[in-house]
């Protein structure tokens, strides 16, 4: 288990709370608490009263939420140091979508009170939540446009780039952070759409795929096919998947 | 033209900045001017560095980005009391999209500046944007899953509902707030597929579509068919369009 003093330090290794000061993430650790979970379990429900918001220390996390007639839209699927749960401090203390581990995962819980006490007073706090949730909106306005514009393969490429790291160039061998069937419904595609837009990815780059193992054996022509179709040049900034 | 007294109210009236102090509000007025811009004018492409942010007067203003094939993806329509540019304050100074006036319209233009010295010293201010901008999210959020999960009839039918005042029962006579064209661009969709989930949705529901005018018979035919696929019971808090 993380004592107090290395939760602080994970806190500071997060995107949002990097730039706060040692105070700040001292007040925002003091009550917070590792849990580990299995893969199924379901953390919360969408609507239901929020008491924590989390931090993912390791393992993969799904947000998602469900539709009356029984479909599911997945908001984002969050590995380590993302943060999720917050956003119900701004709607009634009631957590705006669901949450499930979908590979074995440990999270830190931080009271959600404590966060809300935080941004009464510390502007440099609030101020760098906003610069996060502003980039979030950002990749949100990006998932829109690929979803408007870009083509099933093209998506599915944009997905793939996303784990190149920008200074490659030639060939390179990735590895799927999760399965296909996760994968497919992260991109709000059915997993038939899914495959059939796989094999047209092949075909149109030049893509060899073993399980979870990508072979990119041109970079270039990856990102011709897939990013003329962006309003956004490679490397683009909002690289988060 | 209003003076900084009038702007400074027209402040207090917008979504944003209507829990700020009166002396917030003068800060941010105090640079601030009213233009008018003609049906077509550009007034930023993305890219451009950025010196003012705007608050909507009157008429309506389209934000968009473009792809390098070509497309245009329209990221939101804005109207009376909505503001746009101040994201540039986190992406280097520069506009993130590109602003056209698509309907003769009026702005108020503040200095980005004066916006910014303010966030450095101004918690309410900076946590009235943090909620603000956390609320855009969860609209993006259900766009997104509104484009995965519901049919082009259904969408339709989600922005028609959003012009509906919650309380109505029955039939209700509405009015688009633009023309179809601009609509099917706001939804995504090509003008024909518009067409066509039109056509369907008014077979499914029993709607009379008379250019601009639009008659719902019985509004919760429309609901029914609508928010069945939607994770939000209707009415939805999200109600922006």
């Amino acid at each position: 288990m993380l004592t107090q003093l290395k939760i602080k330090d994970f806190l500071r290794d997060t995107e949002v709370f990097s730039t706060l000061e040692d105070e700040s993430l001292e007040r925002l650790s003091k009550n917070a608490i590792e849990i580990n979970y299995s893969k199924g379990k379901l953390l919360f429900v969408a609507g239901d009263k929020a008491q924590h918001f989390y931090v993912v220390k390791s393992g993969w996390i799904k947000l998602y939420r469900e539709t009356l007639d029984g479909n599911m839209a997945i908001i984002d699927i969050l590995s380590s140091g993302q943060i999720f749960g917050e956003t119900a401090l701004f709607e009634s203390d009631s957590y705006t979508y669901s949450s499930e581990i979908v590979e074995d995962a440990g999270v830190i819980a931080f009271p959600l009170h404590d966060l809300q006490k935080e941004f009464r007073t510390n502007n440099a706090l609030t101020f760098a939540m906003l610069e996060y949730v502003t980039s979030y909106s950002r990749r949100k306005e990006r998932e829109i446009e690929h979803k408007t514009l870009q083509s099933a393969p093209q998506r599915i490429g944009c997905f793939l780039l996303r784990l190149v790291p920008s200074t490659t160039s030639g060939s390179i061998v990735i590895h799927l952070p999760y399965d296909k069937t996760l994968l497919a419904a992260r991109l709000g595609m059915q997993p038939e759409t899914f495959s059939r837009a796989l094999n047209k990815l092949k075909e149109a780059t030049g893509l060899h795929v073993k399980g979870a193992t990508i072979e990119i054996e041109n970079i270039d022509r990856l990102i011709k096919f897939t990013c003329s179709a962006c309003s956004s040049e490679y490397p683009c900034q909002d690289k988060c998947n």
